[in-house]
């Protein structure tokens, strides 16, 4: 179940009907907090760093016939549990299982600040903890010399903070320090921050691992203090 | 305005609220139906084919005071109408203009299959109505090469049918014949119709304009029936 970025304003009718409806509710804390209002089944608060275990458990308890709602912010499909649960649920054969989608983080961070998806555009991880950064970085190179709006997810942590200034450097290989980068924290959240910086401006100590950065391509303008990339692409 | 993929499961309170607060909405017929239930002030229908003439004249009756809800499917900011409001608002200084992001096609299609979006991901659109081919091209390559799933937009309409043969074929220059592709027609609405395939067997006479496909890469398995890409990538 995705529910959406942040507060109930962007969770989806089918993601509130999945939370209300389930005998079990479990996800990372915060999540499960985010949907407090919601439960009235059980609530199972996972520890961060366990997602295979949750994973596993949600699975265990509906193979043990509870009506169990796996709950993540933005979207469960996106860097987060819906493939760990499909990898998983090979082992408890037969159940039935929904992907509820929801606003991701890159569509909440982009329409904070305009329209900076508004043509072609990709969404990379900077989190080397499972990928290695040779793959990571090819993928920010690729981008880059393709000209495509760029959402750099889990770009930067407090163990983990060379990451975002060298995929920002790969991409000043092929743009101008001028082009419009958005910094968005706590997407869809009373407590979202903005800004519209440059490439050669971005200040990595306003970026952790809430925020979105959204880098744009050679069509990406700022308008009126929005940062808007055109449908139409004219070289 | 995003309404999401289709009818009201997938609406987010804050775009139901929009509508219903408009004293005049306005959209391209079919999404403007999509919210008919909730409108209270005027609905005006505009055709398709005049994208610019409609941001314009939502724009102008905000100007003239009128609370207006420009509504899309999927989310406003994603190949819609955010980007090219944003673009005109500069002739109508002063107006309070707010995103409302939705649910896109691609996470509503990616939901509907499993999670083939579950890692690093690119959207591109196939129409060269507004972009040349050879841009196309050049970025479906520069993903195809750096191994990122791939969800492409408009892939197909009835005058426009060799694009997405031609994106596949430049796919299959990287990618094995085995690679899980889905195409997902109508994602989010009742007449949703999904299937997984292949690269090697993709049929383009499944595919029209209300269809997202969705191109795995190395690492996306078919599992129990559904289209899974890991969250980590171990090369």
């Amino acid at each position: 179940v995705g529910l959406g970025p942040g507060g109930a304003a962007h969770r989806t009718p089918a993601a509130t009907a999945a939370v209300r409806h389930a005998t079990t509710v479990i996800g990372y804390g915060p999540y499960v907090d985010l949907a407090a209002e919601l439960i009235r089944g059980r609530a199972i608060r996972s520890p961060i760093g366990q997602e295979a275990t949750r994973a596993k458990e949600a699975l265990a308890l509906a193979a043990a016939g509870e009506r169990v709602a796996l709950v993540c912010s933005g979207d469960p499909g996106v860097y987060a549990m819906a493939s760990l649960v499909l990898e998983h649920a090979v082992e408890f054969p037969g159940l039935d299982i929904s992907i509820i989608p929801g606003v991701t983080a890159a569509l909440a961070g982009a329409a904070a600040v305009g329209a900076p998806l508004g043509h072609d555009h990709a969404a990379i991880s900077l989190s080397d903890l499972l990928t290695p950064w040779p793959t990571i970085a090819a993928r920010v190179e690729a981008v880059a010399a393709a000209d495509m709006v760029v959402s750099l997810y889990n770009p930067r942590s407090s163990g983990r903070d060379w990451q975002l200034p060298a995929a920002l450097e790969i991409l000043s290989r092929y743009r101008s320090p001028a082009t419009p980068v958005a910094v968005v924290t706590h997407a869809g959240r009373p407590s979202l921050t903005t800004s519209i910086t440059s490439l050669g401006a971005v200040d990595p100590g306003t970026v952790d691992m809430s925020t979105i950065v959204i880098v744009g391509c050679s069509t990406t303008r700022t308008l009126d203090g929005r940062m808007v990339t055109p449908r139409g692409y004219v070289p």
